[in-house]
């Protein structure tokens, strides 16, 4: 990472710069840590500013955050609707050229598609991190205005992979609302109970009575979304 | 609520006397605002009693909170059950009057089994509050004694609703424990997102193009545990 100037930024673009600055301290922080654990103060002293420079950049840390949270949303949804998009010709067994017909994934590749969801989140940990945070911390420290620009971002994307759901499991889009919703909901929070990397962990690795406090992320996330797929009514034609 | 003597608490009565009272205290904070917004500071006040003097009870505010998931835990498990366990007459179709046969609840039914999970949730806001907070903010800021303590209790009462899942629906403990895992979290997530009583909730109200936001709990962490519920398979008998 490049070190910022220390004069002020004066143009838009110098400005954009040094806001890019700051998310990526904050992120390669994030990453390495976890983001209950990074402060302000750390992230003005990885990207060489003050702490009160840095707050005409960003509200708060929260902001900081929650700026990445809705990047990573992007990166997400863009990942996994590109991997869902392969589906379309292996499943298309009826063998029609078609493109507006609306291709079903037979109820046996549900579990399938449950695993690529599962798989996608898991490759992200930062990601998982601040799915957990925003709603309890990262929302609640933000102006509205930085929550609305938020929202929107989440809604657009959250539209996007559910029409992707929809196309291929043929389930109604508030089943597929409800289908995002468990997957990052819980992708959150059992990383959260993982607590890998932690003296938690380590704890219930040596407590044989703990052993099952020990959350093994990608299989059961797997296993919770391929019964939630298997379960979803198929949407009336 | 007494309040308390100003003495120190000499005998082991009067000093289980006086954790009740900040524990009670602390819940009612709790439940009035919400776990975020509570200091170690107002607990104090509403107990009467000097901050470094509760310090001698509670290592952390977050113990304070921890003792009460706990407590939630073992609340929730217990109404549940007392519910669940009337489901075995209603269902008891084949009127074999063997109490020890599993009695298994038909397909159509599971929707009514993951209705009253819901409801058992929903009901008990300050205990969501607390379970969306436990493992990202709770669990991380007291000794490993309490985390210890914290996990044994709720590994007993998951244990306990497992095997009442699993007599109901016929399912494995393994599936039992995955519905327990997502009916909590979720509960957690979705009362998080709702965010009831709060500008965020504003915010969503006023803004038609932010009404997707808007998160009505009950209803939709029912469809959830229903699809779920549907798509697990029964075990093997």
């Amino acid at each position: 990472m490049s070190t910022p100037s220390p004069q002020r930024a004066r143009s838009a673009a110098a400005k954009q710069q040094r806001e890019r600055a700051i998310l990526d301290a904050a992120q390669a922080l994030g990453a390495e840590r976890s983001v209950r654990e990074v402060t302000l103060t750390d992230i003005a002293a990885a990207v060489g500013m003050h702490k009160s420079a840095m707050l005409r950049y960003f509200e708060t840390r929260e902001q900081i955050f929650l700026a990445l949270t809705a990047e990573g949303w992007e990166g997400w949804s863009a990942a996994l609707r590109a991997r869902l998009s392969e589906f379309t010709d292996v499943t298309d067994v009826t063998d029609v050229t078609d493109a507006t017909n609306a291709t079903e994934v037979a109820d046996g590749d549900r579990g399938t598609i449950a695993a690529v969801i599962a798989q996608s989140l898991v490759v992200r940990p930062f990601f998982c991190d601040l799915l957990a945070q925003a709603p309890l911390n990262l929302e609640r420290n933000v102006s509205l205005e930085s929550v609305y620009a938020f929202k929107t971002v989440v809604l657009g994307e959250v539209a996007a992979v559910a029409a992707e759901l929809c196309r291929l499991l043929a389930i109604t889009e508030r089943a597929a609302v409800d289908v995002i919703a468990t997957a990052t909901s819980m992708a959150g929070a059992l990383l959260q109970m993982a607590a890998p990397g932690t003296r938690l962990r380590t704890l219930y690795e040596t407590h044989p009575e703990l052993a099952h406090a020990l959350v093994d992320v990608e299989p059961q996330l797997t296993r919770i979304l391929t019964a939630l797929l298997n379960g979803m009514p198929s949407a009336e034609r």
